[in-house]
């Protein structure tokens, strides 16, 4: 086992507690906060008006910042921050991209700094404080310090931590999962076992009791997964998916792991920047490939330990194959084909990954040559 | 999936940090400490002069408050209080003993209040800040907001929660564990896996996830204990058994799991009340009888599952057997006897327990007749 240091003070209210969240605004002393939230959806599931009414009901004046996108954008994120003149705490109604996007604002604003400079490696001096209210289980980011954002003049997507940006309380509420499209769903499962599947492939040591706790979550993922797919209503399904996804990149999975990296994501960010394909489909193509690629190169015995421990497969190449006919059974695409990218552009996403990588440290890791075979392996 | 709130502010420094500590109470600004540990162990080992140094070179003024024993007493908490004018935090060096009555001296010196009111059910106002340097793994008090104390006069061990309790930052470091007694070992595998055994087998509900994690810990620590026993240097399994420590009783085994209770907790504090016998070793003697008598008038499926899972045995009976020789095996009580308890004693120990099961909120469902019958399955 490797040293490591750990501390997540996040609060976490799970079940169906939001209408308690103007007390708790109000407990911490805000009269005045940005609320932040994406399209139509919380408004045609009615929980825009319910979080209007406690919000008025308590008198806690609020400034609206509507219509993040599922990659969250820069540009954006600097509209956000121009909002928040006397504004104490933000209100992030959403997923992983208006929570992340609510760091970003948040961070800025107390900062005093452009929000790029942030993502380009400058430390946050402050951070508003930041309140989620979930509604797509996947990236984790209500219990995390990390934050992604694309710079869509570079076509950069990168991210940053900070123990500032750690959510003050996050409401986690399965219920509100219930209206979310199928394939949300399977982009969510998809984002979760990548969340896990990073750590429990490159990481330097592999404590049993680490491997255990990684096989439990993406196990716990599949089964839920195919659940909610024959049975959209199940509530404890969406409940134990939902914890799988917080669980999955809160740093649980990591102590005492010692270094690890996020290939995979670094390769999809390259994907959704330049594409803006949905994070969890981009990784459904990424992963399968990556672990073919990871598997002929390393021969490490995690790929074998996880087609038995997962699959019930000996070998680790059927393992991969399993795995990858999963992702095909549940909808979710393998391929680049699938979407929508032409076979000719493998070399202009591999120059992306390749700029990027750096800022991964990854570059050694994965020079060009590496990035192209992965990426033929996707087609 | 029951609703849960989840918070758990701990900073933790595991690996060899315990250097850091001066450091770390400075900067946050702490300039007098009471430094509180038990007997000689902690001199024996050299951490003691360690730290002296420490908090001498960073300038830190300390009181000491030595002599906390194995079931820490009111009586020398309540001296512990005594010594704490001008001190605004508390540094614990050793094991959940000394944590448990450090807690409870923070929060009385800084609630204003007699040490046992607060066992009584007062509410802490305020508390000392906390650091912990842990050198037992086991009780999981590093990582908790709880606290256990013995009061010597009534024969009463009783316990209290409040966030206000939980340590700032506790430095973790297997190495301190390698001097470990054997039959302390045992004695904090026994504690773990009972912390896990009693949300396990007591929880209302039981998501799949949560269940795999309490088998993962329990795993683990059987594992690692095995591994110990025959090789007490092997680094890597004192950090894995340290991590199931703090693991199994932060709150995480419980999510969602809605109300659980710790009848066995509850029963063996009876035991060291009255004989001052060492909590794991009491729980020793307590699980196993408690598992038979459980499941004989429950018939709860977790006790089939447990025998499948972690003995691999495809009886609930067989089940707990497999467990009641694994803790002979590993040279562990399993009867009352071997705790140098008589007999004739029972009626004795069901009176402390039926007198205190009321507090545990149990009194109804562990009335006096089915404590005697459980502990009747202890000789």
């Amino acid at each position: 086992m490797k040293s490591f240091s750990y501390y997540n003070p996040v609060r976490i209210l799970f079940g169906c507690k939001q209408k308690y969240i103007a007390n708790i605004l109000k407990a911490d002393g805000h009269s005045k906060i940005l609320l932040v939230y994406g399209k139509d959806s919380v408004k045609k599931s009615g929980l825009y008006d319910e979080i209007l009414k406690l919000l008025k009901d308590a008198d806690i004046k609020f400034i609206e910042h509507s219509g993040v996108s599922s990659n969250p954008t820069l540009l954006h994120a600097r509209e956000g921050v121009q909002k928040t003149k006397g504004v104490t705490a933000i209100l992030a109604v959403g997923g992983g991209s208006v929570i992340d996007e609510s760091k970003a604002i948040a961070a800025a604003a107390a900062s005093e700094c452009d929000v790029w400079e942030l993502y380009e490696g400058k430390e946050p001096t402050d951070a508003l404080d930041l309140y989620v209210i979930l509604t797509i289980s996947a990236t984790g980011s209500e219990m995390n310090s990390g934050t992604v954002l694309t710079n869509e003049e570079t076509k950069e997507k990168l991210s940053f931590n900070s123990p500032l940006v750690y959510p003050k309380v996050s409401i986690i509420n399965p219920a509100l999962t219930l209206t979310l499209p199928k394939e949300y769903l399977i982009y969510s499962a998809v984002d979760i076992i990548t969340h896990v599947a990073e750590v429990y492939f490159t990481a330097e040591e592999h404590p049993k009791i680490q491997n255990r706790f990684c096989e439990n979550i993406i196990k716990s993922v599949i089964k839920t997964t195919d659940e909610l797919l024959k049975n959209p209503d199940n509530i404890n399904a969406r409940g134990e998916f939902a914890l799988c996804a917080t669980w999955a990149l809160n740093n649980l999975t990591s102590l005492g792991v010692g270094e690890y990296s996020f290939p995979n994501h670094m390769i999809e960010h390259s994907l959704s920047a330049i594409y803006n394909v949905p994070h969890g489909a981009g990784l459904a193509v990424v992963l399968p490939a990556w672990l073919k690629w990871f598997y002929k190169n390393t021969k490490n015995p995690q790929v074998k330990r996880f087609a038995k421990k997962i699959f019930n497969e000996k070998d680790a190449k059927e393992g991969i194959n399993a795995f990858e006919k999963w992702l095909q059974k549940i909808g979710a695409p393998t391929t680049l084909k699938e979407l929508g990218i032409a076979n000719g552009d493998i070399e202009k996403i591999a120059e992306n990954v390749d700029f990027v990588s750096h800022r991964w440290g990854l570059k050694q890791k994965y020079p060009y040559e590496s990035i192209k075979k992965i990426l033929k392996l996707m087609k």
